[in-house]
């Protein structure tokens, strides 16, 4: 049923039609600055010594349809989730109590802004044609693409209205006529986010006083600088706040804490700037820092320290940073052990908790007399299911069919360290186009994840909300398949979605 | 004194200045599709086969700056050069006629739309320090840059007041102390030209009536796409008028005039669209045609054609191309002769028409005992001058100090054919720093050009004048000099103006 929605769409395109669009697209991207620096691999630095050459972010052809009860849901549950991740940094905070003690600086800033992303799928139950929305992964760091999202939302947008009066460039379809994408507010959101942490900062803390400003921490040869331009162009622009970026190579190269300051704000010194020219950093915005291979030397962790024992407020926190860690997820949706999340959420309403719970994947361990044991076991169950070991690094996870034989196949005794989770079903029929950063345009089958931004501005010490808004989305589209011969379709593109 | 302004500008760039302004500036333009696609000897066609890869227009770092009285005027005249060029017209059309009454067929659209350039430099006299207006060229057709050019002004603008309310991207300069280039509000003035346009032309003259729009007609490979798409994106979103783009070489492959319809609508099938889609075109905005190898065999003259004699109002129609051309400028320019220019501006008040006069570099014949002779052969004079054959084609320019010898080696009785020209001298101390597209950062001495944008809708049958505008800008800045080693320093950049 849900799936038929998918069966004949995107509409058929002839050559005219598919090089129109093509050529609109490449076009518009430009125009609007949908773009990406293009990969080394694309184009060398022989060819672009001067890194200006610039082409369109990966994108879809078509906006892709997404069950509007899942939209919903996603947007209504995003606020609940920003809280959710807060309460938990509580919980990780012990790990770093001692780290703390001994250092006994404590923190000078307890105030931490979190710009979140929430990301879902829409899950096919084998027993009812009811999609469910199902979480993949919940972002508390450099959750990105909202700057590029918005704009997809807006080419698919204008595509549909196009050209005005006699809309012909897609060509007709039940599911483009009167439909538009919702509107994506990624930028307005994500920018007002960090405007609110800016103001929250309140004065300077530097006698005499500094002027203030955001900084955006980012990696060196940053591939999508154009994602996180359009919101310090947000914010510079709409809420007039100066934002400087900063490689994380040079942090300590242009900012420093007075030591004599016990206040210990963050001050940069623009290098462009004239002499003696200098800012006292409300925010830090971490647009980096959030995979191991940003940490490359001593260094790098110095840095990071310098950022966090500071006055400035993170986003994220190092707390923070790691309650979005994939092990507290599963500690949170564990069906099984000490209810975490109605602890966490003692104060909601828990017709929400259950909603909320409903978008994790079941998952079970497999104790005697047990529900997942049974799953595990039946070979027609096991199918919708993938067991994982309970630890990370304890072995290769099994999938579908081959559960039930492989359980058989060792000690009985042994089953106690792995854990049964229910695999995401996402619509079969879903195929969409796609023009990638290299100009290919590549078809086929897709599966598609929703991604929704929240932020939270709150207090640490007193454990305060001061603010907590839902608002913006992202589409992801991603081949699904290897074509015939075997070789990968290969595209990984931002989309857009018409509901139904 | 005027030189004196240019003379420590722009402010002294350290390197960390330089590599912020070029690092914001490549960031920038992409972010806000002030783009050109790459010219082939940049990136070739194996590197980028599918066409996606852009970089940035050319653009100074700084905006220059330009004698405010000079841009004030040149504002000020652009109706009455407007005005002026339609009505000469008339002049040119007698060459025409024979034509027209031959083919006995008529016009079945007398409205006529020109979106016009007047370009001009500031003239400082060898004995005055005030600058004047001096007009290099007058473009009747394609008058191009107008999207970019706002878009320049745009970053320059931001530039000056980023970051917000502590300025520190430009380093202090008294030019550039709360002063900001002027309002460029070319996008908006040739758009509403064209819309202007589109409604005189009124109701659909088919039977059934069909869906009107505006056609655009386009180069092959057009480099300068984003300049064109910035008119057609504001008539789409601000005018709800469809536009489509339509390659010179596929006007017969997509138009037709009904031959059994006496209005001769002309009927564009968007070959994109759904089979039997069919839209009337109220306007013809040609961005090619204005150059012979835009016709490239018989095909595209009848292209042309059908497009002249179609019910579609033409910018430019044919003979309004020819207004523009350097042969009639000459013709108004001569200081000798019949007056034509007070003939043709007959009910413009005689100060204006002496201030368009003024705008004129001056031309002498070199009649016995007239001026034109005295400022040849005084080598102080002829200094300002250079030497002009009176027909195309009839021999090499002589400038300045050789301007005297070479009048004494020729028989005086052959004198006649030559006229004496004044030089623009422009301001000798301006210099400024450009982003090429190909991302090399140059710097050294320039020549500016201002172009000012202005639009006319008028009736070729009774001369009445429906709108007449002025509105928008553009600056471009040349490399004036060869380097130490006679290498040309080359770049010909879009800039922006702060005026003093």
């Amino acid at each position: 049923m849900s799936n038929a929605v998918y069966e004949n769409y995107p509409p058929a395109l002839n050559p005219a039609q598919r090089e129109f669009l093509v050529r609109t697209i490449k076009d518009w991207t430009t125009q609007n600055g949908l773009m990406v620096r293009p990969a080394p691999t694309f184009v060398s630095k022989d060819v672009n010594p001067h890194g200006v050459l610039a082409t369109n972010a990966p994108v879809t052809l078509f906006p892709s349809p997404f069950p509007r009860s899942c939209f919903e849901e996603a947007e209504a549950l995003q606020t609940v989730y920003n809280k959710l991740l807060i309460d938990v940094d509580d919980f990780i905070s012990n790990l770093w109590k001692v780290h703390l003690a001994v250092k006994k600086e404590g923190y000078v800033q307890t105030l931490s802004l979190g710009l979140f992303r929430s990301d879902y799928m829409p899950h096919i139950p084998s027993d009812s044609a009811v999609p469910q929305l199902h979480q993949v992964e919940f972002n508390t760091i450099s959750s990105s693409f909202g700057g590029l999202s918005s704009l997809v939302a807006s080419l698919h947008t204008e595509l549909l209205n196009s050209p005005p009066g006699h809309p012909i460039a897609y060509p007709p379809h039940p599911l483009l006529e009167s439909n538009q994408p919702p509107k994506n507010t990624a930028v307005e959101s994500l920018s007002a986010g960090l405007a609110a942490a800016h103001t929250a900062y309140g004065l300077s803390r530097s006698t005499p006083a500094l002027p203030r400003c955001i900084l955006f921490i980012v990696q060196e040869n940053e591939r999508n600088v154009f994602d996180q331009l359009a919101l310090s162009r947000q914010l510079a622009k709409v809420h007039k706040i100066p934002v400087f970026r900063l490689l994380s190579s040079e942090v300590l190269d242009h900012t420093t804490i007075p030591s004599s300051n016990p206040s210990r704000p963050l001050i940069y010194r623009p290098p462009h700037a004239p002499e003696g020219t200098e800012f006292e950093v409300t925010t830090v915005y971490l647009r980096c820092f959030y995979t191991p291979t940003d940490y490359k030397s001593e260094r790098d962790w110095e840095a990071r320290t310098q950022l966090e024992r500071s006055a400035a407020i993170k986003c994220p926190t190092v707390l923070n940073q790691l309650s979005g860690s994939k092990i507290v997820q599963q500690v949170l949706a564990s069906t099984t052990g000490p209810d975490h999340l109605s602890s966490f959420l003692a104060d909601t309403d828990p017709a929400i908790i259950a909603k909320l719970r409903n978008t994790f994947a079941p998952q079970y361990d497999l104790s005697e007399g047990g529900q997942g044991r049974e799953l595990a076991l039946n070979p027609e169950t096991a199918e919708n299911h993938v067991l994982k070991p309970q630890r990370e690094g304890g072995g290769n996870n099994i999938y579908k069919s081959a559960i039930p034989d492989f359980l058989r196949s060792i000690p009985e005794n042994e089953w106690k360290r792995w854990i049964l989770m229910e695999l995401i079903t996402p619509p079969a029929a879903a195929k969409n186009i796609a023009l990638r950063s290299d100009g290919e345009v590549l078809s086929g089958a897709v599966i598609g994840e929703l991604g929704i931004y929240g932020t939270i501005l709150w207090d640490q010490a007193g454990g305060e909300i001061l603010r907590n808004e839902q608002g913006g989305w992202l589409m992801r589209t991603k081949a699904k398949d290897v074509n015939e011969g075997g070789v990968a379709t290969g595209f990984s593109s931002l989309d857009s979605v018409v509901l139904f």
